[in-house]
């Protein structure tokens, strides 16, 4: 397992709402691949997205993402965390 | 107080040592600016490292960064968290 961050462009206007049920959508079948999404940030103004999760692959991440409706424009392995 | 993440490039072949010593000089001084530095994670091969703070503003985050000898590239306000 490891530590990825992704981040999704083009979510400007995202609402806490939205947010909310993009990451439960996530959560709902995230067992499948064995991955879990830890923590979501997002910036309406900017449109990023972040998602910090514990997986066995950033393809792993990509299919949770892509089955739930957003996929990612960049996957990120994140080994070294203070 | 507002949540930030913030992010550097161009961090390419960054160790764990370098991740704690860069963090570690944030949180020397990060009171001047009541900034609180939460976490941060680094991706070596892509030279990125995304920051998380809690901070009173983005120009406050990045007077504690640029003292600390590492400036962000970006910094994005994530009022949004789940």
């Amino acid at each position: 397992m490891a530590k990825f961050m992704d981040v999704h462009h083009g979510m400007k206007g995202i609402t806490a709402e939205q947010l909310r049920e993009a990451h439960d959508a996530d959560l709902a079948i995230q067992g499948e691949e064995s991955v879990t999404f830890e923590q979501a940030w997002a910036d309406p103004e900017s449109g990023l997205v972040y998602c910090l999760s514990d997986a066995p692959s950033a393809e792993a991440v990509q299919r949770i993402h892509e089955r739930a409706g957003h996929p990612a424009d960049e996957i990120h392995p994140v080994p070294l965390v203070v």
